[in-house]
Protein backbone atom coordinates (compact mmCIF):
# COMPACT_ATOMS: atom_id res chain seq x y z
CA UNK A 1 0.00 0.00 0.00
CA UNK A 2 1.09 3.46 -0.73
CA UNK A 3 0.03 6.54 0.97
CA UNK A 4 1.03 10.11 -0.15
CA UNK A 5 0.71 13.16 2.62
CA UNK A 6 -0.03 16.35 1.09
CA UNK A 7 0.88 19.36 3.69
CA UNK A 8 2.49 22.65 4.37
CA UNK A 9 4.30 21.62 7.38
CA UNK A 10 5.97 18.32 6.36
CA UNK A 11 8.13 18.12 9.08
CA UNK A 12 5.80 17.33 11.59
CA UNK A 13 4.93 14.01 9.70
CA UNK A 14 8.86 13.33 9.47
CA UNK A 15 9.31 11.88 12.77
CA UNK A 16 6.40 9.94 13.40
CA UNK A 17 6.60 8.06 10.08
CA UNK A 18 10.67 7.06 11.09
CA UNK A 19 9.91 5.65 14.53
CA UNK A 20 8.32 2.42 16.01
CA UNK A 21 5.48 0.83 13.75
CA UNK A 22 5.12 2.72 10.68
CA UNK A 23 9.23 2.06 10.30
CA UNK A 24 8.58 -1.28 10.75
CA UNK A 25 6.04 -1.34 7.67
CA UNK A 26 8.33 0.71 5.47
CA UNK A 27 11.54 -2.04 6.16
CA UNK A 28 9.25 -4.21 5.63
CA UNK A 29 8.18 -2.90 2.22
CA UNK A 30 4.23 -3.75 3.91
CA UNK A 31 3.79 0.25 3.40
CA UNK A 32 5.37 3.14 1.97
CA UNK A 33 4.42 6.36 3.05
CA UNK A 34 5.42 9.43 1.63
CA UNK A 35 5.16 13.09 2.78
CA UNK A 36 4.88 16.06 0.44
CA UNK A 37 4.99 19.88 0.45
CA UNK A 38 2.29 21.39 -1.34
CA UNK A 39 3.73 24.67 -1.67
CA UNK A 40 6.18 22.37 -4.06
CA UNK A 41 3.26 22.50 -6.51
CA UNK A 42 2.76 26.19 -5.58
CA UNK A 43 3.64 28.84 -8.96
CA UNK A 44 4.44 32.19 -8.99
CA UNK A 45 7.65 34.25 -7.44
CA UNK A 46 6.43 34.00 -4.29
CA UNK A 47 4.97 30.43 -4.30
CA UNK A 48 1.67 31.63 -2.36
CA UNK A 49 -0.64 28.49 -1.53
CA UNK A 50 -2.74 30.40 0.49
CA UNK A 51 -5.07 33.64 -0.05
CA UNK A 52 -7.80 35.89 1.93
CA UNK A 53 -11.48 34.45 1.84
CA UNK A 54 -14.45 35.96 -0.75
CA UNK A 55 -16.89 37.35 1.18
CA UNK A 56 -14.47 38.35 4.10
CA UNK A 57 -13.94 37.34 7.48
CA UNK A 58 -10.47 36.26 9.79
CA UNK A 59 -8.04 33.77 8.55
CA UNK A 60 -6.89 32.31 5.20
CA UNK A 61 -8.08 30.27 2.57
CA UNK A 62 -5.72 27.68 0.86
CA UNK A 63 -5.89 27.83 -2.98
CA UNK A 64 -7.19 26.06 -5.14
CA UNK A 65 -4.03 24.95 -7.74
CA UNK A 66 -1.44 23.91 -6.21
CA UNK A 67 -3.50 21.61 -4.26
CA UNK A 68 -5.17 20.21 -7.76
CA UNK A 69 -1.98 20.18 -9.37
CA UNK A 70 -0.27 18.21 -6.81
CA UNK A 71 -2.59 15.84 -6.50
CA UNK A 72 -3.08 15.24 -10.02
CA UNK A 73 0.68 14.51 -9.87
CA UNK A 74 -0.17 12.00 -7.35
CA UNK A 75 -2.94 9.82 -8.26
CA UNK A 76 -3.77 7.16 -10.11
CA UNK A 77 -7.11 5.08 -11.33
CA UNK A 78 -6.70 3.17 -7.76
CA UNK A 79 -5.93 6.38 -5.24
CA UNK A 80 -8.35 7.67 -2.93
CA UNK A 81 -8.20 11.33 -2.57
CA UNK A 82 -9.40 11.75 1.46
CA UNK A 83 -9.20 15.12 3.01
CA UNK A 84 -8.66 15.75 6.94
CA UNK A 85 -10.75 18.76 8.21
CA UNK A 86 -13.02 19.01 11.30
CA UNK A 87 -15.64 19.60 9.12
CA UNK A 88 -15.70 15.89 8.08
CA UNK A 89 -17.11 13.09 8.96
CA UNK A 90 -15.69 10.94 11.81
CA UNK A 91 -13.12 8.87 11.30
CA UNK A 92 -13.55 5.61 13.01
CA UNK A 93 -11.91 2.13 13.25
CA UNK A 94 -14.12 0.34 10.74
CA UNK A 95 -13.21 3.19 8.43
CA UNK A 96 -8.65 2.59 9.37
CA UNK A 97 -10.13 -1.04 8.42
CA UNK A 98 -11.50 -0.49 4.61
CA UNK A 99 -8.71 1.82 4.25
CA UNK A 100 -5.67 -1.10 4.86
CA UNK A 101 -7.63 -2.67 1.72
CA UNK A 102 -6.82 0.09 -0.63
CA UNK A 103 -3.75 0.17 -2.54
CA UNK A 104 -3.37 4.09 -2.70
CA UNK A 105 -4.21 6.63 -0.27
CA UNK A 106 -3.73 10.47 -0.83
CA UNK A 107 -4.43 12.32 3.08
CA UNK A 108 -4.74 16.22 1.98
CA UNK A 109 -3.74 18.50 5.24
CA UNK A 110 -5.90 21.26 5.80
CA UNK A 111 -4.06 24.56 7.45
CA UNK A 112 -5.15 28.38 7.53
CA UNK A 113 -8.85 29.25 8.15
CA UNK A 114 -10.09 26.15 5.47
CA UNK A 115 -9.52 25.39 1.98
CA UNK A 116 -11.24 26.48 -1.58
CA UNK A 117 -14.88 24.84 -1.30
CA UNK A 118 -13.76 23.73 -5.51
CA UNK A 119 -11.24 21.42 -3.97
CA UNK A 120 -13.92 19.54 -1.48
CA UNK A 121 -16.39 19.63 -4.34
CA UNK A 122 -14.74 18.49 -7.93
CA UNK A 123 -11.19 16.55 -6.24
CA UNK A 124 -11.78 14.96 -3.14
CA UNK A 125 -13.50 11.59 -2.22
CA UNK A 126 -14.45 11.49 1.29
CA UNK A 127 -13.80 14.61 3.93
CA UNK A 128 -12.61 13.19 7.52
CA UNK A 129 -12.24 14.10 11.06
CA UNK A 130 -10.26 12.42 13.73
CA UNK A 131 -12.47 13.91 16.43
CA UNK A 132 -14.75 16.94 17.74
CA UNK A 133 -11.75 19.03 18.35
CA UNK A 134 -9.50 21.95 16.40
CA UNK A 135 -5.77 21.28 15.62
CA UNK A 136 -3.54 23.81 14.16
CA UNK A 137 -3.58 22.06 10.76
CA UNK A 138 -4.09 18.54 9.26
CA UNK A 139 -0.87 16.93 9.37
CA UNK A 140 -1.12 15.41 12.76
CA UNK A 141 -4.30 13.93 11.69
CA UNK A 142 -2.92 12.46 8.77
CA UNK A 143 -0.49 10.93 10.74
CA UNK A 144 -3.75 9.37 12.85
CA UNK A 145 -5.38 7.97 10.11
CA UNK A 146 -1.76 6.46 8.51
CA UNK A 147 -1.15 5.28 11.69
CA UNK A 148 -4.13 3.69 12.39
CA UNK A 149 -4.50 2.42 8.74
CA UNK A 150 -1.00 0.87 8.66
CA UNK A 151 -1.20 -1.37 11.92
CA UNK A 152 -4.26 -2.93 10.25
CA UNK A 153 -2.22 -4.29 7.05
CA UNK A 154 -0.99 -7.92 7.29
CA UNK A 155 2.32 -8.41 8.76
CA UNK A 156 3.05 -5.45 10.46
CA UNK A 157 2.26 -6.67 13.67
CA UNK A 158 4.47 -8.23 15.15
CA UNK A 159 3.86 -11.26 18.22
CA UNK A 160 3.83 -8.35 21.02
CA UNK A 161 1.20 -7.10 20.06
CA UNK A 162 -2.03 -7.83 18.42
CA UNK A 163 -4.87 -6.05 16.52
CA UNK A 164 -7.45 -8.51 17.34
CA UNK A 165 -7.87 -7.90 22.05
CA UNK A 166 -8.15 -4.23 20.88
CA UNK A 167 -10.24 -1.57 22.37
CA UNK A 168 -13.74 -1.06 19.36
CA UNK A 169 -12.80 -4.99 18.09
CA UNK A 170 -15.98 -6.48 20.01
CA UNK A 171 -17.58 -2.63 20.71
CA UNK A 172 -16.03 -2.70 24.29
CA UNK A 173 -13.49 -1.12 25.72
CA UNK A 174 -10.28 -3.47 26.70
CA UNK A 175 -9.94 -5.18 30.23
CA UNK A 176 -7.73 -3.90 33.04
CA UNK A 177 -3.56 -5.44 32.69
CA UNK A 178 -1.44 -6.05 35.31
CA UNK A 179 2.60 -7.35 34.90
CA UNK A 180 5.19 -8.30 37.53
CA UNK A 181 5.43 -7.01 40.22
CA UNK A 182 2.83 -8.90 42.03
CA UNK A 183 3.09 -6.54 44.96
CA UNK A 184 3.76 -2.13 44.38
CA UNK A 185 3.47 0.00 47.07
CA UNK A 186 0.92 -2.24 49.07
CA UNK A 187 -1.24 -2.71 45.85
CA UNK A 188 -1.60 -5.88 44.94
CA UNK A 189 -2.75 -7.85 41.00
CA UNK A 190 -6.64 -9.21 41.74
CA UNK A 191 -6.37 -13.06 42.76
CA UNK A 192 -8.31 -14.39 40.00
CA UNK A 193 -5.47 -13.43 37.57
CA UNK A 194 -2.97 -15.56 39.78
CA UNK A 195 -5.48 -18.68 39.58
CA UNK A 196 -5.15 -20.01 36.28
CA UNK A 197 -8.40 -20.56 36.00
CA UNK A 198 -8.95 -19.61 32.28
CA UNK A 199 -12.38 -19.40 32.45
CA UNK A 200 -12.78 -17.02 35.29
CA UNK A 201 -10.12 -14.83 33.88
CA UNK A 202 -12.00 -14.45 30.96
CA UNK A 203 -15.29 -14.20 33.26
CA UNK A 204 -13.38 -11.15 35.18
CA UNK A 205 -12.46 -9.43 32.10
CA UNK A 206 -15.20 -9.41 29.97
CA UNK A 207 -16.90 -7.98 33.73
CA UNK A 208 -14.01 -5.58 34.23
CA UNK A 209 -14.01 -4.48 30.27
CA UNK A 210 -18.30 -4.11 30.47
CA UNK A 211 -17.60 -2.03 33.98
CA UNK A 212 -15.08 -0.24 32.08
CA UNK A 213 -17.25 0.69 28.91
CA UNK A 214 -20.30 1.46 31.29
CA UNK A 215 -17.95 4.89 33.14
CA UNK A 216 -15.79 6.00 30.05
CA UNK A 217 -18.36 5.39 27.18
CA UNK A 218 -21.66 4.58 27.92
CA UNK A 219 -22.66 5.51 24.22
CA UNK A 220 -20.90 1.92 23.09
CA UNK A 221 -23.35 -0.01 25.00
CA UNK A 222 -26.51 1.61 23.55
CA UNK A 223 -28.49 -0.95 21.49
CA UNK A 224 -26.39 -4.01 23.08
CA UNK B 1 2.05 26.71 30.82
CA UNK B 2 3.81 23.53 30.87
CA UNK B 3 3.52 20.21 29.10
CA UNK B 4 5.32 17.13 29.86
CA UNK B 5 5.09 14.33 27.53
CA UNK B 6 5.90 10.49 28.52
CA UNK B 7 6.09 8.30 25.71
CA UNK B 8 8.56 5.04 25.02
CA UNK B 9 9.33 7.03 21.59
CA UNK B 10 9.98 10.24 22.29
CA UNK B 11 11.19 11.02 18.40
CA UNK B 12 7.81 10.26 17.21
CA UNK B 13 6.72 13.81 19.03
CA UNK B 14 10.03 15.96 18.21
CA UNK B 15 9.09 17.03 14.64
CA UNK B 16 5.68 17.92 15.54
CA UNK B 17 6.92 19.99 18.31
CA UNK B 18 9.33 22.03 16.07
CA UNK B 19 6.72 23.14 13.53
CA UNK B 20 3.90 25.93 12.85
CA UNK B 21 1.98 27.01 15.79
CA UNK B 22 3.81 24.56 18.45
CA UNK B 23 7.15 25.98 17.39
CA UNK B 24 5.85 29.66 17.99
CA UNK B 25 3.88 28.96 21.30
CA UNK B 26 7.33 27.62 22.38
CA UNK B 27 9.16 30.44 21.18
CA UNK B 28 7.04 33.18 22.66
CA UNK B 29 7.09 31.34 25.51
CA UNK B 30 3.61 30.74 25.94
CA UNK B 31 3.88 27.07 26.37
CA UNK B 32 7.26 24.68 27.37
CA UNK B 33 6.33 21.50 25.66
CA UNK B 34 9.29 18.53 26.73
CA UNK B 35 9.48 15.18 25.77
CA UNK B 36 10.83 12.14 27.37
CA UNK B 37 11.52 8.92 27.39
CA UNK B 38 10.17 6.04 30.32
CA UNK B 39 12.57 4.30 29.75
CA UNK B 40 14.83 6.80 31.60
CA UNK B 41 13.15 5.97 34.76
CA UNK B 42 13.94 2.58 34.03
CA UNK B 43 16.09 0.11 36.06
CA UNK B 44 18.39 -2.72 36.05
CA UNK B 45 20.40 -3.89 33.39
CA UNK B 46 18.34 -4.29 30.64
CA UNK B 47 16.23 -0.58 31.60
CA UNK B 48 12.89 -2.90 31.23
CA UNK B 49 9.47 -1.25 30.52
CA UNK B 50 7.48 -3.92 29.93
CA UNK B 51 6.48 -7.85 30.61
CA UNK B 52 3.55 -10.23 30.16
CA UNK B 53 0.71 -9.84 31.28
CA UNK B 54 -0.94 -11.57 34.71
CA UNK B 55 -3.43 -14.17 33.58
CA UNK B 56 -1.87 -14.73 30.25
CA UNK B 57 -2.87 -13.32 26.66
CA UNK B 58 -1.37 -11.74 23.60
CA UNK B 59 1.09 -8.30 24.07
CA UNK B 60 3.11 -6.62 26.77
CA UNK B 61 1.74 -4.44 29.48
CA UNK B 62 3.96 -1.77 30.61
CA UNK B 63 5.28 -2.03 34.17
CA UNK B 64 4.37 0.36 37.30
CA UNK B 65 7.55 1.37 38.16
CA UNK B 66 9.39 3.56 35.61
CA UNK B 67 5.98 5.37 35.15
CA UNK B 68 5.72 6.13 38.85
CA UNK B 69 9.19 7.21 38.99
CA UNK B 70 8.38 9.25 35.53
CA UNK B 71 5.63 11.10 36.88
CA UNK B 72 7.04 11.55 40.84
CA UNK B 73 10.44 13.15 38.90
CA UNK B 74 7.91 15.88 36.99
CA UNK B 75 5.10 16.68 39.14
CA UNK B 76 3.79 19.63 41.52
CA UNK B 77 0.88 19.96 43.25
CA UNK B 78 -0.88 21.71 40.37
CA UNK B 79 -0.09 19.00 37.68
CA UNK B 80 -2.53 17.40 35.86
CA UNK B 81 -1.85 13.49 34.76
CA UNK B 82 -3.68 12.11 31.63
CA UNK B 83 -3.26 8.92 30.24
CA UNK B 84 -3.73 9.02 26.39
CA UNK B 85 -5.44 5.41 25.95
CA UNK B 86 -8.50 4.28 23.50
CA UNK B 87 -10.14 3.24 26.59
CA UNK B 88 -10.57 6.86 27.75
CA UNK B 89 -13.04 9.08 28.15
CA UNK B 90 -13.27 10.70 24.68
CA UNK B 91 -11.13 14.41 24.29
CA UNK B 92 -13.49 17.13 22.83
CA UNK B 93 -12.96 20.86 21.84
CA UNK B 94 -14.42 21.56 25.64
CA UNK B 95 -11.09 19.54 27.27
CA UNK B 96 -9.23 21.54 25.52
CA UNK B 97 -10.40 24.55 26.40
CA UNK B 98 -10.31 23.25 29.78
CA UNK B 99 -6.76 22.72 29.79
CA UNK B 100 -5.65 25.50 28.48
CA UNK B 101 -6.51 26.98 31.66
CA UNK B 102 -3.96 24.56 33.68
CA UNK B 103 -0.62 24.90 34.30
CA UNK B 104 0.98 22.01 33.90
CA UNK B 105 -0.07 18.69 32.02
CA UNK B 106 1.79 15.45 32.22
CA UNK B 107 0.69 13.32 29.04
CA UNK B 108 1.20 9.55 29.97
CA UNK B 109 1.55 7.66 26.42
CA UNK B 110 0.54 3.89 26.52
CA UNK B 111 2.26 1.44 24.35
CA UNK B 112 2.27 -2.20 23.78
CA UNK B 113 -1.22 -4.27 24.84
CA UNK B 114 -1.97 -1.61 27.76
CA UNK B 115 -0.48 -0.15 30.78
CA UNK B 116 -0.61 -1.91 34.20
CA UNK B 117 -3.89 -0.92 36.09
CA UNK B 118 -2.38 0.59 39.13
CA UNK B 119 -0.72 3.26 37.38
CA UNK B 120 -4.72 4.05 36.34
CA UNK B 121 -5.59 3.26 39.70
CA UNK B 122 -3.37 5.10 41.47
CA UNK B 123 -1.52 7.98 39.53
CA UNK B 124 -3.52 9.16 36.66
CA UNK B 125 -5.96 11.95 37.10
CA UNK B 126 -7.87 11.77 33.70
CA UNK B 127 -7.57 8.42 30.99
CA UNK B 128 -8.68 10.30 27.00
CA UNK B 129 -9.13 8.56 24.04
CA UNK B 130 -8.63 11.00 21.03
CA UNK B 131 -11.05 8.71 19.13
CA UNK B 132 -12.66 5.58 17.88
CA UNK B 133 -9.80 3.96 16.38
CA UNK B 134 -6.95 2.15 17.71
CA UNK B 135 -2.91 3.59 17.12
CA UNK B 136 0.48 1.82 17.63
CA UNK B 137 0.92 4.18 20.59
CA UNK B 138 -0.29 7.23 22.33
CA UNK B 139 2.67 9.88 21.30
CA UNK B 140 0.38 10.44 18.18
CA UNK B 141 -2.42 11.01 20.48
CA UNK B 142 -0.77 13.26 22.98
CA UNK B 143 0.39 15.18 20.14
CA UNK B 144 -3.20 15.66 19.49
CA UNK B 145 -4.11 17.23 22.59
CA UNK B 146 -1.32 19.20 23.07
CA UNK B 147 -1.88 21.11 19.76
CA UNK B 148 -5.77 21.28 20.34
CA UNK B 149 -4.46 22.86 23.90
CA UNK B 150 -2.04 25.15 22.95
CA UNK B 151 -3.57 27.06 20.08
CA UNK B 152 -6.24 28.10 22.95
CA UNK B 153 -3.84 29.45 24.93
CA UNK B 154 -4.17 33.68 24.55
CA UNK B 155 -1.45 34.88 22.46
CA UNK B 156 -0.16 31.90 20.51
CA UNK B 157 -2.62 32.15 17.20
CA UNK B 158 -1.72 35.01 15.45
CA UNK B 159 -3.96 36.87 13.00
CA UNK B 160 -4.01 35.05 10.01
CA UNK B 161 -6.09 32.45 12.47
CA UNK B 162 -8.61 32.56 14.45
CA UNK B 163 -10.04 30.14 16.99
CA UNK B 164 -13.87 31.68 16.97
CA UNK B 165 -14.60 31.30 14.00
CA UNK B 166 -14.09 27.10 14.19
CA UNK B 167 -15.70 24.26 13.66
CA UNK B 168 -17.93 23.42 16.65
CA UNK B 169 -16.98 26.90 18.39
CA UNK B 170 -21.25 27.20 17.71
CA UNK B 171 -22.02 23.94 17.77
CA UNK B 172 -22.19 23.46 13.44
CA UNK B 173 -19.40 22.40 11.10
CA UNK B 174 -17.49 25.70 9.37
CA UNK B 175 -19.40 27.06 6.05
CA UNK B 176 -17.33 26.62 2.59
CA UNK B 177 -14.59 28.73 1.93
CA UNK B 178 -13.06 30.49 -1.32
CA UNK B 179 -10.31 32.36 -2.31
CA UNK B 180 -9.27 33.96 -6.11
CA UNK B 181 -9.46 33.01 -8.83
CA UNK B 182 -12.76 33.65 -8.89
CA UNK B 183 -13.04 30.70 -11.86
CA UNK B 184 -10.77 27.72 -11.74
CA UNK B 185 -12.01 25.14 -14.75
CA UNK B 186 -15.08 26.71 -15.28
CA UNK B 187 -16.41 26.64 -11.78
CA UNK B 188 -17.14 30.31 -10.32
CA UNK B 189 -16.91 31.43 -6.85
CA UNK B 190 -20.97 32.26 -5.39
CA UNK B 191 -21.83 35.45 -6.42
CA UNK B 192 -23.47 36.64 -3.10
CA UNK B 193 -19.37 35.82 -1.80
CA UNK B 194 -18.43 38.37 -4.53
CA UNK B 195 -21.98 40.81 -3.54
CA UNK B 196 -20.20 42.56 -0.88
CA UNK B 197 -24.11 41.97 1.39
CA UNK B 198 -22.47 41.29 4.85
CA UNK B 199 -26.45 40.05 5.83
CA UNK B 200 -26.93 37.77 2.74
CA UNK B 201 -23.08 36.51 3.25
CA UNK B 202 -23.66 35.55 6.89
CA UNK B 203 -27.09 34.03 6.01
CA UNK B 204 -25.89 32.14 2.94
CA UNK B 205 -23.01 31.08 5.26
CA UNK B 206 -25.34 30.31 7.99
CA UNK B 207 -27.36 27.95 5.66
CA UNK B 208 -24.39 25.94 4.15
CA UNK B 209 -22.96 25.17 7.79
CA UNK B 210 -25.96 23.67 8.45
CA UNK B 211 -26.26 22.36 5.49
CA UNK B 212 -22.65 20.27 6.22
CA UNK B 213 -23.43 19.70 9.54
CA UNK B 214 -26.74 18.02 8.60
CA UNK B 215 -24.66 15.84 6.04
CA UNK B 216 -21.53 14.67 7.72
CA UNK B 217 -22.22 14.75 11.65
CA UNK B 218 -26.14 15.00 12.38
CA UNK B 219 -25.59 14.04 15.65
CA UNK B 220 -24.64 17.97 15.85
CA UNK B 221 -27.57 18.97 15.40
CA UNK B 222 -29.59 16.48 17.67
CA UNK B 223 -31.62 18.90 19.69
CA UNK B 224 -30.77 22.45 18.43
Amino acid sequence: MQIDILTLFPKICEGALAESIMKRAREKRLAEVRVHNIRDWATGKHLVADDTPYGGGQGMVMKCEPIFAAVEALRTPESKVILMTPAGRRFQQCDAARFALDSHLILLCGHYEGIDQRVIDHLVDEELSIGDYVLTNGAIAALVVTDAVVRLIPGVLGDEQSAADDSFSDGLLEYPHYTRPVEFRGWRVPDVLLSGHHGEIAKWRRQKALKKTEKNRPDLLDGK
